[in-house]
């Protein structure tokens, strides 16, 4: 089975991606602290954050981290790339005081997720980014239990019906539309594609 | 006279820098992006970009650079190193909206500026740090035309007296009070100090 390791600090993302890997792939997790530059591109964030990491040759197996942010479009973007520390500081109570007096359209935001990975430990080869984006609307006030960060805060609404926020709903069902999922799956999809044994598994 | 290089992609601060330095020192103005990192301290910020332009050769001479922020007590030091982010996204105007209904003390806040002065190339040399800092209230709303950032709802209150916005407040007034006027003149002060012709000079 192939070994990937994901390097972050937040043992909530790991198990959302063991959970998306099942077997398929073996997850290992390296709790390890990486720098982040400040930039405006979440793509960027993750780039140079992986390269950061091979770089210093801090993991000699092929390795993936993953740079998240919520884009509220009221807020240009804010708090973007930057959402963590935001989190910390002003928490999802900051982010409805912002945007007091806004409505249905108004609160329209992207949650986005870049995973860069790197397969090789050359420094020649760029990381591979694998981009997931999820659409919705910041609600009027935190609803659900489950998730963690901007979860009770962001409705998730792509087509009709009704709206969750991504704390409403089980971790599979989060998973299965969610940024950090489509991000991880385009992943797991790619690890499992260039997998010579793994193809030959699923072909017979 | 002593030549000193400030690297920095923000027009106003080298005003107001070489306003505070005059004669005594000829400050050379490189308009030069360097990376930030994402810290919580202001001074690892400056430390760590500083160290970022030396290690790549950037500059060939003594030069510094810095980096400043607002902390509103309120907001847990919110926007903080992420200040010129913040002010970029959501402005005055959202830090007066996650303030609504906060009154008297609960408006404190301390504007602070890092310097990291790289005198020699050699990386064993860690950067020197100077600090200034600036203690106020947040306004209700902006006032005044000067200064730039977050100067017209930064009411300086240090002592008895009324207190003025940064922005009602003349280039030179503020700077002899200011966070990176104080952090600027502890520089000028130790390149005056260490630069034996001036010391002869001044003595004689």
């Amino acid at each position: 089975m192939k070994k990937i390791v994901f390097v972050t600090t937040n043992e909530n993302k790991v198990k959302e991606l063991r959970e998306l890997a099942g077997t398929k792939i073996n997850v290992e997790h390296l709790n390890y602290d990486y720098p982040e530059l400040q930039l405006d591109e979440t793509e960027a964030v993750a780039r140079e954050s992986a390269n950061w990491v091979r770089e210093r040759g801090v993991v000699k197996e092929p390795f993936f981290l993953e740079d998240s942010g919520l884009f509220v479009r009221a807020l240009n973007g804010f708090p973007g790339p930057f959402s963590a520390f935001v989190a910390e500081k002003i928490g999802n109570e900051g982010i409805l005081k912002l945007l007091a007096g806004k409505e249905g359209e108004e609160r329209r935001a992207t949650f986005k997720t870049v995973v860069a990975f790197c397969e090789s430990p050359s420094p020649e080869t760029a990381p591979l980014l694998f981009v997931g984006t999820a659409e919705g609307k910041i609600a009027e006030k935190p609803r659900g239990e489950g998730g963690f960060g901007y979860d009770p805060i962001f409705e998730f609404e792509e087509g009709a019906g009704t709206s969750r926020t991504f704390a409403e709903m089980s971790r599979a069902e989060k998973n299965a539309v969610s940024h950090r999922g489509r991000a991880f799956g385009k992943l797991l999809d790619y690890l499992v594609d260039v997998e010579p044994s793994s193809r030959t598994k699923n072909r017979t």
